[in-house]
């Protein structure tokens, strides 16, 4: 940015390049950084690279984990016979936060993309597989994004599925709670009515 | 954050401290720099360590330089005896921008703030006092934002400089350009009809 002093510059030019922080965000963290005690400028960087470190894949499901398997795999009381297949760590944590769910999950990593050149070697779905043939597993709960790549990989992971014995299931499509009709999308609309459910 | 394994939480708790990121872009970033090179996340460290260990105070105007006297008060060309006296450098920054200045600037670091506990002691105000004994100085323009803290400083700022052989301005307060009647607030209407210029 013009008229920036390099140091300060430098700053700016790395916070811009994170995503979600625009040109004024990030000016005003990289001023926020030149107001910071030393010590906690220090903390932060130490923190980064600390995390980048420490962080690895979990080997049973590809979560996040700082140990060998994660906390979840790793407990005893999750139900290792249900895999919930999801496309990034962040999803898990979405679908934990919802309580709703004891069972284990599997991380792909990104979702078929073939406009981006991402294909089923890209993504963690041999090891998938790889899970399946060691025996144990019931039910494989597909909730991949329900956009267009998330629905084409969910789909392409029910085909793949079909010859193993194993129950696949598709996390619902509906309106949100607390959401009005009347400004639903039209497709939403359409899968709300198709997987209604009796009562 | 709930859910989150260690290192991740840290990166998540660091981020959530910086000014205007929320809950759910420090989860974004922390995921984001989970997933860059490590060798860009050393980058984006020593980035903002180099800065906070490069940056100091211009020792005439304050403003934030990696030398010992900023671009600004060491450039011949520009004019000595204005000084514009601003809250920040990013205040000092915003009016190089506009182009329409050619003096010096005096950072003040602050404003006053009874509630916050802020004094005249507290911000640069005996370094602006200063810099006026050394002589050559015309005019100063008070330059503080145009908020209760901002205006009582400049009021402050005029009353202490009254006594001393200098003019002393405050920046005009009116319609923003580009602004609408229709929405601009009643101070700004009635300032901008008290200020009004003769054509």
């Amino acid at each position: 940015m013009a008229g920036l002093i390099k140091p300060l510059n430098n700053v700016y030019d790395q916070f811009r390049r994170l995503p979600g922080v625009g040109s004024k965000s990030a000016l005003r963290l990289a001023y926020h950084i030149i107001d910071m005690p030393e010590a906690e400028v220090r903390r932060l960087a130490e923190t980064l690279l600390q995390a980048k470190q420490d962080i690895r894949f979990c080997r049973e499901c590809f979560n996040l984990t700082d140990r060998e398997v994660c906390d979840i795999c790793g407990d005893e009381k999750r139900d290792h016979s249900t895999i919930c297949v999801v496309e990034q760590p962040q999803d898990a944590l979405a679908m934990e936060r919802s309580h709703g769910y004891t069972g284990v999950y599997h991380i792909l990593h990104g979702c078929l993309s073939p406009l981006d050149g991402i294909g089923p070697d890209d993504i963690r779905i041999r090891e998938l597989l790889f899970r399946l043939e060691k025996g144990g597993v019931k039910e494989i709960i597909l909730a991949t994004n329900s956009n267009v790549e998330g629905e084409a990989t969910a789909a392409y992971l029910a085909q793949l599925l079909r010859p193993h014995q194993v129950i696949v299931s598709r996390i619902a499509r509906g309106l949100p709670m607390g959401g009005d009709l009347e400004y639903a999308d039209e497709v939403t609309l359409a899968k709300a009515l198709e997987n209604r459910t009796r009562l």
